[in-house]
């Protein structure tokens, strides 16, 4: 499906943020995964663990049940699976069926998310998880926050579009964190078998509306700006303003921010959307958090108004690339190849 | 569609329940039923009839229309169809063409229900309709009231199969009216052409949350619980509470109830569901309208809920059987066997 | 799709009406037309113009953008294009890449209506938009004025159906404009190739219900009624009522409209709904609105429930046709042609 070939989808063999690590807990959370129902939970020992969310007996959606223990508890028939998916009590009968279980996901907790792996269990390597390092999570004196999750009705690829072209900061976002050098100047890239990197980096570049406040510092800045597409579904960029070259203060951090983005498809044209940040100062955090808001919202009336128009359309045209879109051309490429590695 | 084999939606040729008797009345009353827009009233000398709610012209619904006497007029243009399906007046030319008439279904009222034959009329045999004796309708003594009636968004065999096990009774309904012993007790099973009997005998049994206020009696209970499925679309329940064997009022009725469930395809994933009971005592009548008002609602809830899940997924994978799903497979080969007798 | 032949939609070579003029103004209006996103605003010199509603990049909606002068930039990555549909800008680089423009709408304004061509805009003949003398705008002594406007859930030929064949007046709308003489009367018929006339001339006729306050005239009554279909999707009727032939006035008009209904296809099955009229007496027109707005929901009502029906059966059982449908039928072929000669 658009934006890829004919009956791709999604890879399945990667690494996916489900929940936020905080978002797990006792209580049973259930999401839609690569258009599958996904329950998680944590044990009592605290680990925490995703297993299909459909019962195999009635299709009975198993996050909509009870937890037993660290097993789950169909809420319809009582049949009971425990964390590693392994049928262990049916009310009705005393032998198990061999062929009862559902499937348990492998999953790895690291920075502050919970990653899964829908395809194939055997392939799951946990060295695939983005590297903490990677991913600036774990730069001294940054702190890390969970700012938001959204349902978006969108498909995944249009949250990944976005990331993948900043450019848009200059227009999408003009009232708040960009200005039209985002889109004015050009951005460097690389590339290697797990990510993909982009930067932009501004010289004495306009002031974006939110520098005002968040500064006392009136003179020249610089900005770096980029984002790592990390294969299949999470971003890490940077957002820093420095005094600009030149000036006296040259190269001081004026503002300094690493973001994370996690797109993970949940149906076919929804997906769920992850985003975080880190900043040297907490109180950044804080501040963060009511200015980003309306930001990752145009980002989603940016994703929705488009999937309605591309699932409205009978056909629909080709899009017509730009140069900025080299690195967008670059990431779904590699999705696709992950989706044709796959299908052999 | 599933469960059944494709191109297989449901029986035509059988008696299903269109409406409550009491819901029938001089308002025109409107129902989709096999996917097929229907219309019910009374005529003035207060027999109940079905007619296709359709008009032939342009489409309009006839259930939005008007009455004129015994007759339907369609509040578009104006064309009119007695209570047989015959046109009668066409406003705008005097001579009516003889292909005008819409279909009347064949209508029954027996007991709480008014039944109509999709089907083929010449097949209607009115002596297919569920025995009153047969289902518990006519036991002396017993009052019988009409209780809910809602349109439930899933597809018709999700409550058949909800009712053809009742082992769900000690999960779905743990709460109120089941326990673990209405799974782990097995049932007695007969069929003959026209219905499949289940019973679950439990001895010594555990008190359903209800039984507590339903009874001073402390002491121990035997409970008869099953269902008869009457092709296509009606389940006939028992709901006993007795003193247990053993004790010195061993067999003493404590609570009887007969319960009715009817199950009348509306749309290809919509469904018609009708619920009615009788008991000795009108007190527990009263009562059951309160506390079954939740066990209903749960029996909606997973209908809805696997629905969306099997409508969702790209593939539905096989349901895992269980012996207790014996009753369930037979019902299903039975609407599968109607089909298949159908289109030949 | 029905009631067309397979592939058939709507002819796109003809003027539609996109909008009222007093609709287009400074701000971009979004409208489907044709299932096509379009855009539609006022230039600072006046000029209405439409334009395509989707950006070629990423199909970002323009709608949801925002006015540069007399261009529209993009909301998303600031590209631009101006009136006429050429890229002005494109912020992420100098060169404008040839392959870059949307598509410009022929748009005229005339009457109250402003007009577009969706298909081959060398086709685009001015002479085409009905003429306003034939749909009775220029006549003198007339006051008109632009009613309503509404985004209809049915598709646009349930809408030119109920305006081909006006007998309906005397049934779905016999509270307020209609008698049983609206479908008992016959109607003449002419038809050149750019419009079918019909007219319905009601001799000594019943009084319609909003006759009675209308005019303290309490003698009989003729009346003129009539709908002339200019292709592919405009209305214009005639409503008159006149005191009856042998009485002493006889033919003093106490009542006159002019009805002007526009229909729009928007999506598949949802269309753009205009309605206007005229009158000499201007009081007339601030009644209309307040006795006209239930009329124009009935008509709404019939076409959306009509929708409902026809888009939830699995097979669409033949229309029944009358003798009164003879203009719808005329109607649709037109239709059809015009779609049939775009094929080739």
């Amino acid at each position: 499906m658009y934006p890829f070939t004919d009956g791709s989808y999604a890879p399945k063999n990667g690494w996916y943020v489900a929940a936020f690590c905080h978002e797990v807990g006792e209580e049973l959370l259930s999401r839609w995964i690569l258009n599958q129902p996904v329950v998680l939970y944590r044990k009592a020992d605290g680990t925490a663990v995703a297993v299909q969310g459909r019962c195999p007996h009635r299709h009975f959606p198993l996050g909509a049940s009870r937890r037993v223990g660290d097993a789950i508890q169909c809420a319809y028939h009582g049949i009971t699976f425990d964390a590693a998916g392994a049928c262990t009590f049916v009310p009705s009968q005393e032998k198990i069926p061999g062929v009862y279980s559902i499937k348990a996901y492998p999953l790895v907790e690291r920075g502050l998310w919970a990653w899964i792996w829908p395809g194939d269990p055997a392939l799951a390597d946990e060295s695939l998880v983005p590297d903490m390092g990677d991913i600036g999570y774990s730069l001294p004196g940054y702190h890390a926050r969970a700012l938001f999750y959204h349902h978006v009705e969108g498909r995944y690829q249009l949250l990944n579009d976005n990331l993948l072209d900043l450019s848009h900061l200059g227009y999408l976002h003009h009232s708040s964190i960009g200005t039209p050098d985002d889109a004015a100047t050009p951005e460097t890239r690389e590339a290697n078998n797990r990510f993909i990197r982009s930067r932009r980096i501004m010289r004495n570049t306009l002031r974006p509306a939110v520098v005002d406040w968040q500064t006392d510092f009136a003179g020249p800045i610089d900005r770096v700006s980029g984002m790592d597409f990390h294969f299949p579904g999470f971003h890490a960029g940077i957002a820093d303003v420095l005094v600009a070259q030149g000036h006296a203060r040259a190269g001081e951090l004026l503002r300094s921010n690493r973001v994370w983005h996690a797109v993970t498809p949940a149906g076919r044209t929804t997906t769920n959307y992850f985003f975080a940040m880190a900043s040297p100062d907490p109180k950044a955090l804080d501040e963060a958090e009511s200015y980003l808001k309306p930001v990752i919202e145009e980002d989603i009336f940016a994703t929705v108004e488009i999937e309605k128009i591309i699932s409205t359309l009978d056909e629909l045209p080709p899009e017509l690339m730009l140069k900025s879109d080299g690195t967008a051309v670059m990431g779904r490429r590699a999705l696709q190849r992950m989706m044709d590695a796959e299908r052999q």
